[in-house]
């Protein structure tokens, strides 16, 4: 037997522009993995009745769960429950206590209820009716021919709660002690995609259960390790067995297998030892310090932060000898290294790295090309500098400044040998 | 007639995890619908044959346009090929020229080719080969049943040239001067979506077309137009008849209808004021400046930016008053001010921002609870303060922050009233 497989659907003309990627697939993608459900096809779908209809017919078809988000509000665009109820050829009844309960809530905020609202209490005959506390559309839950069809509202504020409360119990109980499917992802930063694959694949290549992908990022690459097994605990040994191994190939490589990402393991590192940090960044732009005030409770590590863009803050704030400047520029070992204990300095932190380079697409030359990036430690992680010349544009320089950054006090808290 | 419909299908298990939204989609949406093509769905899948036949069987059924991207490559999971031949009851036949260029290609890199990259050469009876100079996997392209289908391969660096040169002529050479679809999107900041469209859907609903919908961001309303017309002329006439009526509604709101972002649109009017900006960040720690420096050119304009997160920071890198931080707290109207002054004299620059506030998840109370943030403005975008209350969590209060910052500043700059 094998896991159940699930396919998305993502309902909304509003979804498809050119702007955004739809969020609540992946979210849901995340939820089912941790419930042993695996998600082989996710769909975006305009408002459009056929269309819908179409794609709940294609999905029954080829998977076991079924699950929209999206399309069960009161206006015309919103068709959701027309479309499963035809593709499933089943009928719609209005629900009178989900109409009461409407007309409850518009009087509440002291809104007249226009007839169209009435909609949201149809109910595909055989639906179990999932609540929602935080908005009007109600959810709903059906069993059809083998198949699992769930119908969630597109805000995920609705959606997510909803989801969790109503609808994991109940797949979980479908899904019982029978195959699972579990996943864990192994991080690595400062190394290239085929770096890693060299050392990693005739290792992983040996499995077949667990399946790795690898995947490239900006300045990262991961090791996707997707296990069967009868039950969590057969599953999770198995991509141990399978991690212990990358980890003896790979040894101090791994940053992560809990889902951190790097900003995150490295406030970790320094919240344990009590240690304080201060950043000094020039191409960068504040990336580096953006991205470790993303984890909350970085406040009691991170002391400042300077982004000296011009030279004349790299003088005035961080300290740097003009004539330094001028005898190696400031994209050069020298100027990293000033900059980093500059900072240092005027901070009184414990540690401190220290970022200039050309991220582009201007501002490079034959010598100093872009992508050209200095990156320096100083103090608990160790008096480090490091050159690296990183290709793609100018954001993946940028990225890739940041993870080397990261990674080199990283591998300096933990007195693990330079990059 | 109405404009063509496409449906784009992303085609790989590695793009079904949990951590990354695919964005070849993203980028196919935008460059079809610059030609007129409007996507109504699109479908991310698993490396299935069965998966991928229906997928592409359903697609043909209800759209013009199936794009595929990804799977082309030489390995057993690479069925996109065989899935389409599958769906179109063609056949495939192996082509000697691309087998001959595959060979020259590995014996250039001096590598031994394997057998499985011969598949790499088959091709869907009636389709055209697309040259691929960056890669092994050509692309295809088939006129079927009076639908259009394109094969791509998946590493952006390929698929975007190959669709650039190859496919989009061909598509455009089919819409010819046939119905097209245009959009427009409208940016407002310091607006909650509700509030915008209060004023907005009196004038948007008189219009059929173009069809517009209202989207929310964190700290960005956004109006996207959507017209139909007889070629590309009568479509922009529509959406500029509604768009002038906008911003007669909305004066002085309205901040990009040409795709800049607000980082953009700032770094612009300093840029031709020729004035340079200098940060002083708490909450929002270097998120501020990190979105600023995603704006190529940006460094004729920043000087610097100074993340003072502990106070000694706020002391010793901005001269804020030891005693107005007791008096007032890190975060008030005060501190906000003084941050302001302080990086604009250490700076030398001619505006300054100043961002403190609480981001959360702790930290708040019930006189400064998580979301309040003060950002004040000095210098030549004069000097204003604002209080906010931002709801929602740590990265959506982040996000707003620099949201009112950059419109304060254009504001400012513009000489248009206070928020």
């Amino acid at each position: 037997m094998t896991p159940l497989r699930a396919e998305l659907l993502a309902i909304g003309s509003e979804l498809l522009g050119p702007l955004r990627a739809e969020t609540n697939s992946l979210w849901l993608t995340e939820r089912l993995l941790d419930a042993g459900i695996e998600v082989v096809a996710r769909t975006t779908l305009a408002d459009d009745p056929a269309l819908l209809e179409s794609a709940f017919r294609t999905a029954l078809a080829r998977v076991d769960v079924v699950i929209a988000t999206g399309g069960l509000g009161p206006t015309a665009d919103d068709v959701t429950r027309e479309a499963a109820a035809a593709a499933t050829s089943r009928g719609l009844r209005r629900e009178p206590a989900i109409v009461e309960a409407l007309r409850a809530r518009f009087a509440r905020y002291g809104r007249p209820m226009s007839d169209t609202n009435l909609k949201q209490g149809d109910v595909i005959d055989g639906a179990e009716l999932l609540q929602n506390a935080r908005g009007t559309a109600p959810g709903q839950f059906l069993e059809h021919d083998g198949r699992t069809i769930v119908l969630l509202p597109g805000p995920p504020g609705e959606m997510k709660p909803m989801f969790d409360e109503q609808v994991l119990p109940r797949l979980r109980a479908r899904v019982g002690s029978a195959r699972v499917v579990r996943r864990r992802v192994l991080r690595i930063a400062g190394m290239s995609e085929s770096g890693v694959d060299e050392i990693a694949a005739p290792v992983y290549s040996r499995f077949e259960n667990p399946k790795t992908t690898i995947l490239g990022a900006a300045g990262q690459v991961e090791l996707h390790l997707i296990a069967h097994g009868n039950g969590d605990a057969e599953a999770e040994d198995r991509i141990e067995e399978l991690a212990r191994l990358l980890r003896e190939v790979l040894p101090g490589r791994i940053f992560s297998e809990d889902g951190r990402e790097l900003p995150h393991v490295v406030t970790d590192l320094l919240r344990e030892r009590t240690l304080t940090l201060a950043l000094a960044e020039s191409c960068t732009g504040g990336l580096l310090s953006a991205r470790l005030t993303e984890v909350p409770g970085v406040s009691a590590v991170l002391e400042r932060a300077v982004v000296s863009y011009s030279n004349q803050a790299k003088i005035a704030a961080l300290g740097v000898d003009e004539a330094l400047l001028e005898a190696h520029g400031a994209v050069s070992e020298e100027v990293a290294t000033a900059m980093a204990e500059g900072v240092l300095k005027a901070s009184r932190a414990a540690v401190s790295v220290a970022i200039t380079g050309i991220a582009g697409p201007d501002g490079g030359s034959p010598e100093k090309p872009v992508g050209l990036v200095y990156v320096a430690t100083c103090g608990a992680a160790g008096t480090r500098v490091r050159k690296n010349l990183f290709p793609g544009g100018r954001e993946l320089v940028r990225q890739q400044s940041t993870q080397i950054a990261l990674e080199m006090l990283r591998r300096g808290l933990l007195g693990l040998p330079p990059l």
